[in-house]
């Protein structure tokens, strides 16, 4: 069996998100999936750095899998090419060592959100951007970002309520605000984020840029722990996973 | 009746064209003249710049309209952009002298042609990018543009077949070619296009980048005023109205 790795691009208006779920194929990784079983004649899977939720986008997810095949990378590229909807793309493909790993390996991880905040939302960008009736303040939201870099118990962060039994600790090496024209683009980047964190950290911003709350509430949030004390979470469509380290 | 100027911007890709065609309100002109004329009461016409083509986009169309109403200029933007469809906005609306007129008076128009020539095309630009399987030599392009600049009899580059009442001379005061990393971008500026022209004009194009027809045959084809010289004509996707000028 040699290992591949996989770039992926996609938009993910149309998928359930990532992981595959049973049966269905309106998954990115199921869609993969089908395609590399047929090509190889064995059931094969893939695991992905990024699980990204219904609607997320990537612009380079990374993703592994192990295949019986005489196809080169550039040929298994090619292949998947051919078959994935037009919104689904492999950007890169490279044989690896047997023990790569995508998601274990991974050493980082950049997600970026992108707001349209004034203005008409551009319309051949509309479906990577969420748009937003009020003005925000990006200053105070710039404020707030810096109590949250660091190593932090994120767990107020999270949507998942029951009782976590692994660590809720991450580390956040970078959280960039930048104005973009119409635009705000928040940029986040961490050794790893728990579900819903990114969406839930920016919703916390964003009604920060509202002036809902103060930029100095921010270490209280993190020490409560407590999913209530943290804002809103940020809908989908304007979540890219940007880029995986290793 | 108040005279307005509106600018359209809008993604072509599910509409048959900017002009109303009968009681069909799959096109861009039928979908605003149909919001204009619920909000007024009274049926509106409204006059585009630019007719563009089946499933070609505009960053910038204007278009102008008379209406007896008593709402401000940013009151209508607001009511267009609240009732239409995601994929046409509305970004700037002015009230006109009577005598403004969005076509005829136009001095000027600018269009761009994206081509994806190399690489796996972007998931989240394929719609307004044409994919092309051949690397293109843009610098032999850009020698043929070079023939293809100033005024000229441009019947060859339409694709109207029957005897032109009208003059077919225009003149092209741009034509630029830019690598923007896996893609071309063909930007043409002139006073007015005949119909299919800037398509078949970048056609032409592609055909020198592909080494199919030598730069040096441009002033062969123009003289010819016979569309069977020229090349062929490229899909609308890829085409887009950026500005029209006054």
């Amino acid at each position: 069996m040699k290992n591949f790795r996989l770039t992926v691009q996609y938009d993910g208006k149309r998928y359930s998100g990532w992981q595959r779920q049973g049966n269905t194929d309106k998954t990115v990784q199921g869609k993969i999936e089908q395609i590399l079983s047929r090509m190889t004649g064995h059931a094969v899977e893939i695991n992905g750095a990024g699980r990204t939720d219904a609607g997320v986008h990537a612009r380079a997810q990374v993703a592994n899998g192990k295949m019986n095949t005489d196809k080169t990378a550039a040929e298994i590229m090619a292949y998947l090419n051919q078959y994935l909807p037009a919104d689904i793309a492999i950007t890169a493909c490279a044989e690896m060592p047997e023990r790569f790993h995508a998601r274990l390996n991974a050493k980082g991880k950049r997600y970026c959100y992108r707001l349209c905040d004034s203005g008409v939302p551009d319309v051949f960008t509309r479906s990577y951007v969420c748009a937003w009736d009020n003005r925000l303040d990006e200053s105070a939201m710039r404020e707030a970002a810096a109590y949250l870099i660091g190593t932090h118990d994120y767990r107020a962060f999270s949507s998942v309520n029951k009782r976590f039994k692994k660590s809720t600790v991450r580390t956040i090496t970078a959280l960039e605000i930048e104005r973009k024209g119409q635009e705000l683009w928040i940029s986040v980047q961490g050794t790893g984020f728990l579900y819903n964190m990114v969406r839930i950290l920016v919703g916390t911003l964003v009604e920060v840029g509202e002036g809902k709350r103060a930029p100095q509430s921010m270490p209280d949030i993190l020490i409560s722990r407590d999913r209530q004390q943290a804002g809103m979470t940020m809908p989908p469509q304007g979540l890219m996973l940007e880029e995986i380290f290793y």
